[in-house]
């Protein structure tokens, strides 16, 4: 549109509807709103736990993936180990004349049309320079700005009464599984393979996010970690996925400047070795299906593989899912990275506690082994009262790793304490090996729910005849039955709340609405999605029989009251068409 | 027993089971731990959505309440208003010898004797004298205390780059409904009465916890806030619960020092003024059912009614209802304030936006109204490009409010601005009222899902044949069915692992065991609660019958595999018993 008048695109109209409606809306509006944070009205945190409770079918149920819940606020060490600390840092620049602060590698982006793989790759000096060439200035003011800097995007705090005891809100659930696996493990019988999931608050304390619910500061994280035997690591599953076709945006199309997209069957690209897991070819599946199950169709959806350099710190491989919305373009919805054995090993290196996992061989392997041995007698006067403590960590250790790095540093980090050549003896010998202990490793299915939200919200909107409709998948829309009396009098209304009753006493998510014409409330029942209208008008009077409405046809039915529970039941697990609830009926 | 071998107590069996079998530990095991965090596995992450949901089933989906999910991140403004920042405070001591910090309070009661109720009333001031006067030292190295002093027990933070930008962590969930209450009113179509309830995490910086679940720095809040009308507080759903008796310990006789319990029906406790709104009274012969249904015989439950100095700062009147625990005694598992309309009126005055709702009249009524006129001339040179805003505001305030604020004071303040004389006229003259703003009243039931995790764990508890047994109910077990072949050979695992999957399929949360004798397994599955085991033997291969064995009673009885699915739903929602299950059967 060339003439003024600019159509609002998706992203505003889908914002204004779920504002106005109370889906959702920016949190903290009478105090003049803080970026970043959302407030998930009824019909949106009802959106929200269906969509988690159809991911919890596909990935957690069926699968027997163990669910957890930990902690929010984590001691610093946890990220320290991570390598959060170190990594999860943004390119930052403050404008010299407003003070405002934005993000050095997103006004690149918006301004200087470098793309966020090129914009990634800049160092602090690459960006500043590529900043000047590019004569970029405060999209606020016009100022110019400073030198960038990093900026650590985790919220910081303090636990307890003690200054020195800093804590982070997690940017990322993980940690809470990784932290914990010895228990995990335990908690499947030392196992393997396992895994673990976990729904819940995370963090993420952005410089200046202006993206809704794509880019928030606190927002719904779903992590899965599954753990494997990477020596067997078959997935049992394969067969049940294997001829789904995946869409891949490959790294080394990406790097030589083509958008191609692969289409290829699961089978093919782990042939191939487009993707390095079966599991993970597996999740990405899910992922895909899952997605599909939203609402949002194949061809709108695309697993784009990263570049080393945008990957993150602990990934050997990983892909984005994204998928394609009207404003922001491709957006990721899940990543799929492959950890490997990163974070338990960081755990141990750490903690200092053993994060391996012990496999019993077939038959015993005879072969020399090193032993390591902690000498109390020098031990005791350096360590003083943590001296056992510190021997027991000791024992612990592969003795190689002590001896080789011994060989080439001249000592050994065990946590914090520093082992020197003469506190232990390191000795070797044969020995049966009854077994091994190893490190398990790691794939990760990632989502955000907030953003799963958002493309379910947007691929559901669609017009008919100038009215707004939001179809959703009748398994994921949160009010599912609108009850309504034709007329509010002559006893229409009595009758109506008794049907209100009934279905809500059957567990349905129903609404009453007696306000207005029906013309009206049917329409405000479109907008919010509302899969079945109920309409109760002078025949039920007589014969006990209401309509029942289709949102997305807007055809009726008429059938007995008394067969509603049965018939809506089937209806919503997808085990009736909208056609088997009734007889066709001409309103 | 006075013999030295001291009997571990409940606390101590639950945390130990908890731990071994995986309900819930302490977080960050393998850095040392960290008090006041633990992480939920499977177990125990299953247990505490069970206990959520049959939450939401009696306060939620029935009553029409509405659920919402809003940030545990706040700006400071939101916890200023609310009064927290002035009064989430506890009095601090530190040791002077080793420094470790305790709360003053806690310690008085600990080593002084001295009840809560009592040190709750102490200053600064009297805090010190009665630790001196008692000799109270500290009880990690005997070292001497230094002076009292208030700690904020929020978790502060950052928002955004900017360091001005203080947020906290959420002490309660309620403030995530009071700031949006204009956008909540608008979604129950500025209908009153409507409830509107939270279950999210939430932060508490204590000063050394140590109680295991029940005292944590993070946890799940569950927080209702009902809205009503204070000239119309009848409550619809009295008829329903009027006859339910309640235990109430009240401030009356608390102050004579009396521990007498007053056993009432909700109706009379209202008719005698014990308890002030109907609606809070209603909420508390439902929470006093969901502790019963979760395993809580109502002789171990009470209710007990704050003193003034113990209540919170915005609570007319309080009750919480306590649980006894063998440990700690009479434990608090929610709180019932009555907060009145004192968190609406704060988030008015501090945002200066209008959070009253209008009601009409049944007829208008004719009388004299101030009117107040912001004058723009004088606005303007002081407020500048915001005068426009500061005048739209004063148009949205009670002009008498203005009036004997500049009367009394010589200004208003509204939000930050100070309006003067000069920047307003105010007149008065006759209207036609078509009704009135006013301000809704609250009654808030306030839940800890993790000490309700810990009570139903502690009353679930027993022992038979020196056995360990959860007995919990049925509907809140957090593994419903085993399913284990008597012996791991022979074509057994197989057709057990066939009947595993079918339950699966059917939605069931069950476990399939092979390690060990089946006494082990039996044992074990006792130990963690699980209500029924299917146990496939030699018989299975033959006529495809099974056992169901009950983990309360140990008796069997014997029925096809084909009514499982059946049998199990009906089980599991009530509608059938153990003994209608199949036909009696002596393993």
């Amino acid at each position: 549109m060339t003439d003024g008048t600019k159509t609002p695109d998706k992203f505003t109209i889908i914002n204004e509807l779920a504002r106005r409606r109370g889906f959702f809306w920016q949190s903290y509006e009478i105090y003049g709103g803080v970026s970043g944070f959302v407030t998930y009205g009824f019909l949106g945190a009802k959106l929200k736990q269906k969509i988690e409770s159809k991911l919890r079918e596909l990935f957690v149920s069926k699968l027997g993936i163990l669910e957890i819940e930990s902690p929010v606020i984590s001691p610093s060490k946890v990220f320290e180990a991570s390598g959060h600390v170190d990594h999860f840092k943004e390119p930052m620049v403050e404008c010299q004349k407003c003070k405002k602060r934005f993000r050095a590698d997103h006004l690149l982006r918006e301004f200087a049309k470098i793309s966020e793989a090129e914009a990634e790759k800049l160092s602090l000096k690459e960006l500043k320079e590529t900043m000047e060439k590019n004569e970029i200035r405060c999209p606020e003011c016009s100022g110019t700005f400073g030198e960038p800097k990093y900026f650590l995007t985790m919220f910081k705090t303090t636990i307890g009464p003690y200054s020195e005891a800093v804590g982070y809100g997690r940017p990322e659930a993980a940690q809470g599984i990784f932290v914990e696996f010895r228990r995990l493990c335990e908690m499947a019988r030392e196992k393997l393979p396992f895994g673990v999931i976990q729904i819940g608050h995370a963090l993420r304390n952005e410089i200046s996010p202006r993206q809704g619910l794509i880019r928030l500061r606190e927002f719904t994280i779903i992590d899965l970690e599954f753990f494997f035997d990477p020596e067997e690591s078959d997935c049992f599953l394969l067969k049940n996925v294997e001829g789904e076709t995946l869409r891949l945006f490959l790294a080394e199309n990406k790097l030589r400047g083509s958008e191609e997209i692969v289409e290829i069957t699961v089978k093919e690209a782990l042939e191939k070795g487009y993707i390095k897991a079966e599991w993970q070819a597996v999740f990405m599946a899910l992922a895909k299906k899952l997605l599909a199950d939203l609402g949002v169709p194949p061809e709108k959806q695309r697993f784009i593989e990263k570049l080393p350099w945008e990957r993150a710190h602990y990934a050997l491989q990983s892909f984005d899912q994204e998928v394609y919305v009207e404003r922001w373009g491709w957006v990721e919805v899940s990543g799929h990275a492959y950890r490997t054995d990163y974070d338990l090993k960081r755990h141990m290196k750490f903690s200092g506690v053993d994060m391996r996992v012990f496999k019993e061989y077939e038959k015993p392997l005879e072969r020399e082994q090193a032993f390591i041995k902690p000498l109390m007698a020098k031990l005791g006067p350096i360590f003083k009262t943590e001296a056992a403590e510190v021997a027991e960590m000791i024992s612990g250790v592969d003795p190689c790793e002590v001896a080789s790095s011994i060989k080439k540093d001249g000592y050994y980090m065990l946590g914090e304490c520093k082992i020197l050549p003469e506190h232990v003896e390191i000795t070797r010998r044969k020995v049966k090996e009854q077994g091994k202990r190893f490190f398990p490793h790691v794939v990760e299915p990632s989502f955000g729910s907030d953003r799963l939200v958002y493309v379910a919200l947007e691929y559901a909107y669609r017009i008919k005849d100038d009215r707004a409709i939001l179809s959703f998948p009748r398994d994921i829309a949160p009010m599912q039955v609108g009850v309504y009396p034709l007329v509010s009098k002559d006893g229409l209304p009595e009758k109506a709340l008794q049907v209100y009753r009934m279905l809500l006493n059957e567990g349905f998510i129903v609404e009453y609405d007696e306000a207005g014409s029906i013309g009206r409330r049917y329409a405000r029942a479109d907008e919010i999605g509302i899969p079945l209208g109920i309409t109760v008008d002078y025949e039920t009077l007589k014969d006990n029989t209401v309509t029942i409405r289709d949102r997305d046809s807007w055809k009726q039915v008429r059938t007995r009251v008394i067969d509603l529970p049965e018939l809506l039941h089937k209806y919503f697990r997808w085990k009736a068409n909208f056609e088997d609830l009734g007889k066709p009926f001409e309103g």
